[in-house]
């Protein structure tokens, strides 16, 4: 069962594989200048990867756990130990951090998590707008690589190791083709507001579901030792309608949360112009005078504080907030009923629920 | 020996690779414009691998034909046929269009290869420069991650792939370090001439000789069946100094060569006020007139043509392209040293050294 000292221990690994990955080698005789700012991307790594809420890493522990027990389908192989499983697991928490660094580039975000994003960390220290930026990318390509070294570490030496790098790559994969398909959502014109809200739901398995549940239900189950296909099915069964829910009260979270809960200016999506499921829901329901309210506003350049709020009493009176509400619980239950379905004992089904039950409580003040 | 069909079984291979991964999913069920961007996005992935002379893949393919016939130190392993070699050799190539992506964007390059740079293109073909930027750092990205896809498939099933993915990982990280350093040469101050020489020389061997010459050497020699150790200390003897005079080479064929011969505008250095070692000993070797030009003229924020015209006379007054040119011939001999002591027979050497010199006849219009 994951438990307070899981986290603990995934925080101090975390660290420990960043820290280890984008050091300074100790033969480089560069002179200081060039050292120090390696260091400094060096600490921002660290800072970047600190502060989640490691659901990600929970959840595949939470996986892990629960399958242990059974033989699954019976086609599987040896289990990995659970402190490579843990490692495996924090290297999906490394790549998530190395997504949100290069995201928070493309959406020129100011914050993440409640501190500066990184590149406008590094934009600060170097006091060069540009610089930051190109730090920015940098650091997220080194950690992505590194994430990729550690799950690579995780799993060598198991003779499936092979096929649980591939669960691992393929995910990396499918966020990056995601990210791709979120930014096509982007151009989306308003005219049609059931080809956005199809585009946005389709978008959400790519982005989001992809690495925030399914690959840690799968990797967890293949650590296990189940089966690939069994590990597979499963994984999308429960993780699809879970991560998708969860990405849905994401951008509510943007529109009618508070800030304090998401480490991110309220409103944030809006002002950004975001295509959303609820903007979508929002221009399906709303009276003509506010359909072309809201189009005006998301087809112009620049949205004021006004318009936020003007934005997000559309999304209340529509009932496009209530829409979205339905959603999330419908796909939740959807989630449940898989869940319902796994060949593992009552008890550790109770518990691998326990965990999926924490994408759903992000009311809380460190969400991620 | 690499050959003609050898060129064409890698530009087969590299398409096929960067095709088969920046596919569009066929369940995906998506609106067309969503998946038009993503085969707009898949096209420009295979447009930004094509055109590059191959030398990374071709001296990855030489090392393991030269180091096949001998056992090395004895302490090796099975090799691995000569088509897992080919794949290796093309994912080196599939990392370096990945990197060569997110440095057009760092350095706001319009040309690579001779065409617009993948941000660029994709500006143009989405009409927004800011939808160009983010679609070239996803595309980075997605070329980064399909390369380690490609080199973990190249070694599956081999006994030792864990340790050659480990090679090839190595490789990843010292490049993305030595992006980072290059950007901290960058932003050094020229009133200390011999430092800047020091940390331009230094970084060379991280973002240019790991993944030009030291990897595929190491990777080759990996793949024959010699082990870690030796494989890692040939590559270096031979490979730092190649590598390294392959840089100056670069940075002097940008100040003094054609723009026919690197399918970049020339001078395009010192237009961005790029610190290389050229400028270093220029700034060493001048009197005292030119270095305060030199200087001047680096550290105003623009330059024009004038500029680029006046510095490229004093590189060449000073003696600083002489001294480059020097120094290539230093290193080249250092390297041809090394290639000598390379326990493999002498006919195996011979062609070796043939794939080496690749590195040093970059005056051809096809020069990568």
């Amino acid at each position: 069962m994951t438990t307070a000292s899981d986290r603990r221990t995934i925080e101090t690994c975390i660290t420990a594989l960043v820290r280890g990955y984008v050091r300074v080698p100790s033969d480089m005789g560069l002179p200081t200048s060039c050292e120090e700012l390696l260091h400094t991307v060096g600490d921002q790594a660290v800072s970047s990867n600190a502060g989640g809420k490691r659901l990600r890493a929970l959840l595949a522990l939470a996986a892990y756990d629960a399958a242990l027990a059974t033989r699954g389908d019976g086609a599987g192989h040896e289990p990995m130990t659970r402190e490579r499983m843990t490692e495996l697991a924090c290297a999906i928490e490394i790549f998530q951090t190395s997504a949100l660094v290069h995201d928070d580039i493309i959406d020129d975000s100011d914050l993440r998590r409640g501190k500066p994003s990184a590149h406008k960390a590094l934009a600060t220290i170097c006091a060069d707008d540009g610089v930051g930026q190109s730090l920015g990318i940098l650091l997220g390509d080194l950690l992505a690589t590194a994430s990729i070294d550690a799950a690579s570490g995780a799993v060598e030496g198991s003779r499936h190791g092979p096929q649980i790098l591939r669960a691992f790559l393929d995910m990396q994969r499918n966020v990056d083709v995601g990210q791709v398909l979120d930014l096509s959502v982007g151009l989306m014109p308003l005219d049609d507001p059931n080809l956005l809200e199809r585009a946005s739901l389709g978008v959400f398995r790519w982005k989001t579901a992809s690495y925030t549940t399914i690959a840690p239900l799968e990797l967890g189950f293949l650590c296990a030792g189940w089966s690939r296909e069994q590990a597979g099915i499963h994984a999308r069964a429960i993780g699809l309608p879970l991560g998708v829910a969860f990405q849905i009260e994401d951008d509510l979270l943007d529109a009618v949360g508070s800030s304090t809960g998401t480490g991110k200016p309220v409103g944030g999506d809006i002002r950004e112009g975001k295509r959303t499921v609820l903007l979508a829901d929002a221009l399906s329901l709303s009276d003509d005078r506010d359909r072309r309210t809201l189009r005006s506003i998301f087809e112009s350049d620049h949205r004021s504080d006004e318009d936020v709020t003007q934005v997000v009493a559309i999304f209340r009176r529509s009932g496009a907030v209530a829409q979205s509400e339905e959603r999330i619980a419908r796909l939740r239950r959807e989630s449940a009923t898989a869940l319902d379905a796994l060949p593992v004992g009552r008890g550790d089904r109770e518990r691998l629920c326990d965990t999926c039950a924490l994408f759903a409580a992000r009311h809380s003040p460190d969400a991620d």
